[in-house]
């Protein structure tokens, strides 16, 4: 389990392995150009960087089942990848080997409406797929803040979540099969196009969240829903967090199960209004924006029952969206937080702890507190729905001691939503940047056991060492 | 990984190991008197029986985690259960042991209508959080036909369906979070009050569906929504079946999603007819019964699709329930096609062979010339909408040949769900009635692979064994 590349030091890529690997993926598919290992030695998260090899870019389950088998005999690691577009480190090759690139695998092979269901290529991305589904009268309900250009395989390898997840689940609610190699080349599907299958353990959400550390997905088959008829939002401001989390209870417990219950705290109010001057009232204390989707007058009769809820606890002033051009603004609004928080300062800090939806003001009270005492600008803004929150600092990444206090009240942040029966991780991932927390969260006994069964898939350890499961 | 039971003849449970469970448990909840060894030797599968040795009711977690430890020392085999309403053999004690039955667990612990969540123990009847959801406005949507009297452990660990899946998806899409005791007596939790949790591998999704054979649950977080505000049913016949299934595809893509499409095959028909007399009309090939729940308006309108793709497909006849009390008679109809069945002779063997929903014609034609071919009587319904057929073969227990025969027929039943990309179980689970065709779905690397899962869990292999992962 541990005679991996882990145990003997700086692991290399061989010039025999580079050459058999060529010959399997042809040499413009395996490269060690300066320029391709620089661009596939970092992802999307800030501060981390890795020191790849080789990136190999596989055009078929056969390539990728030949280059693990290669490397899995030679104790090289490999680190499957996508767009790269995760938060958390977790794409980056910390200890040198192959980064496995599968955006030439980018097929939609299938949107059937019989089936609802679409087969396709780990490298399609997120929006080809909602606007294939779009195209046939169906929906693709995930959508991660990246779903632009993030693919598939990296949503699922990192479960990601998004702004719809409340009504909709995440994207492990929309895996119905997985076609995957393992690091030792063997091909398996589990699942396929059943809602309902229960032939053996349940390997295709296994996969789902496995961020790479179990197998490399090599297709899929996604569960799609119809289309919504239309879809209305709406917008409340609150004097303070803590009325604005109530609003949120008295949605829910209403009978009311929103397609998107979104807040921002006051940092973020003033940075999107500093920046796209849209009108925000920047002396509020917390912006709600709310959506809804469905038939034509469940959509009405439910944005006015959260209005109502809204104005129940005080909200000073609450607006729907009349038009669909005011949908979008205020949607807008919302999207454009972190460009916004980014504009401040070089340096951007997105996290993401998550906690049960009833403790959000506690949580974003903590939050304040800690970038106050740590002299730090963090602005919280997220998915109020399912207590997901993403407090976001922005600092000069050249003034150390700034980053320094950023760790220590990340630190505090995580060991806070643990404290309250929350995660340190609701939709990014945990990588590197989480690995130092996930015991304190799990506890010991659990931890091990992840390394058994990541030694169940993976006996060499080769596939995306030093991250979960390691 | 083969040191356990499985490998040293008939196990046997000592004086010793006996008496040190009493001292756990309580001279009282350690019980080997031979009319409650033949209460557990059998769950609800027909045909099936075990030997079993102590029958062990603990109180608490901790006192899971004792017996197992002491059983996994003496290598003794666990297997736990619910009420037993399993159709798949999953908690017959094949190789002796222990069966130890969560069903003293039982104390519905919170339904929380701010969380959205309920928590209990493993033993709660499906039935009362149910009932207390819906006593807070909220509702639990899986609803296994056992659900009077299957509890939520066995629910979570056979992976339950029931009726609603398509809609509103089968058990794993409720669970967000499990304490369970591992087979080696470690407590582990995965995942809690939160919609999105990605920290660690998805180990409450693993253990749904994971029949037993990994842990054992002792507590659970279940997810609940809000209460739709109304609900309709209607129905449909066909003069056959291929008309039926075109109707179900219609529907699909019209872009509703109904909470129920549920279909009878003439056979059933007739049954239901025979035994319940509540006018259906014999002469018809197919019968759909159909549902939807949702804001009033949507589903008068829902239903009028429906009718209008039962017609376009050349429905004979379709209908609308117009008060409360049909819309109840309609669905007593497909709640009464199994005692009807079961009432033509001593054995029913049902099935749950599920294939992708556009291929639930040819499923079915090939049922019914299996059962032609083997002279069976075989009454084929199911879950149109999600593919999950029940094919439901009715025979004299006595008559060895014809229950030869029926093994035969379910063999080909299950080969051709294969060959249809279908599985050899939707919900039912792949217990021991299953396992000799697990490995013609899933292929010999992957069962190779689910070995490895289960012996991270379980390294002596006490727990279920003989079962998944076995």
């Amino acid at each position: 389990m541990r005679t991996g590349p882990r145990g003997g030091g700086r692991p290399s890529v061989t010039d025999g392995v580079r050459e058999r690997i060529e010959r399997v993926v042809g040499p413009g598919n395996a490269r060690d150009d300066a320029g391709v290992l620089l661009t596939y030695a970092r992802d999307a998260t800030p501060l981390q960087r890795g020191d790849p090899e080789l990136i190999v870019f596989p055009g078929t389950t056969e390539e990728v089942a030949a280059v693990l088998r290669i490397a899995d005999e030679a104790r090289v690691p490999v680190i499957p990848r996508g767009a790269g577009t995760n938060l958390s480190g977790g794409t980056v090759a910390r200890s040198g080997g192959i980064v496995l690139v599968l955006t030439r695998m980018n097929r939609l092979l299938e949107v059937d409406a019989d089936d609802l269901v679409a087969e396709c290529h780990p490298g399609v991305r997120t929006i080809e797929l909602a606007d294939g589904a779009a195209a046939k009268g169906l929906l693709f309900p995930p959508d991660p803040g990246s779903y632009t250009t993030s693919t598939l395989g990296g949503n699922v390898a990192e479960c990601s979540g998004g702004l719809r997840a409340l009504k909709y689940g995440v994207m492990r609610d929309y895996v119905l099969g997985v076609e995957a190699v393992l690091p030792t080349g063997e091909v398996i599907r589990s699942g396929g196009r059943l809602v309902k299958d229960v032939a053996g353990y349940d390997l295709r959400r296994l996969l789902c969240g496995s961020e790479g550390t179990l197998a490399v997905i090599t297709e899929l088959t996604l569960r799609l829903v119809p289309a919504p008829a239309s879809s209305g939002t709406g917008m409340a401001y609150f004097a303070d967090l803590a009325d604005a989390a109530r609003a949120v209870s008295r949605v829910l417990s209403s009978g009311v199960l929103p397609v998107t219950l979104e807040f921002l705290d006051e940092v973020c109010i003033d940075a999107v209004e500093g920046y796209a001057q849209i009108g925000l009232d920047r002396g509020a204390g917390a912006l709600l924006i709310f959506g809804q989707d469905g038939d034509e007058a469940a959509v009405a009769r439910d944005l006015e029952r959260i209005a109502h809820a809204c104005q129940g606890e005080g909200a000073s002033e609450v607006r729907i969206a009349q038009t669909a051009d005011e949908a979008r603004e205020l949607l807008a609004a919302r999207r454009a937080v972190l460009p916004s928080l980014s504009r401040l300062e070089r340096l951007t800090i997105l996290e993401d702890a998550t906690v049960p939806r009833s403790r959000i003001a506690a949580m974003v009270e903590h939050i304040q507190a800690v970038a106050r005492r740590h002299d730090l600008k963090i602005g919280t803004f997220g998915h109020a729905g399912d207590g997901n929150l993403h407090p976001t600092a922005v600092l000069d990444p050249d003034d150390t001691d700034a980053v320094r206090r950023a760790e220590l009240a990340f630190a505090e942040i995580f060991a806070k939503a643990i404290e309250l029966h929350g995660s340190i991780t609701g939709e990014h991932g945990v990588g590197i940047v989480k690995l130092p927390f996930l015991e304190q969260q799990l506890g010991a006994d659990h931890v091990a056991l992840l390394r058994r069964i990541k030694a169940a898939f993976d006996p060499h350890g080769i596939l995306n060492p030093g991250k979960l499961g390691s």
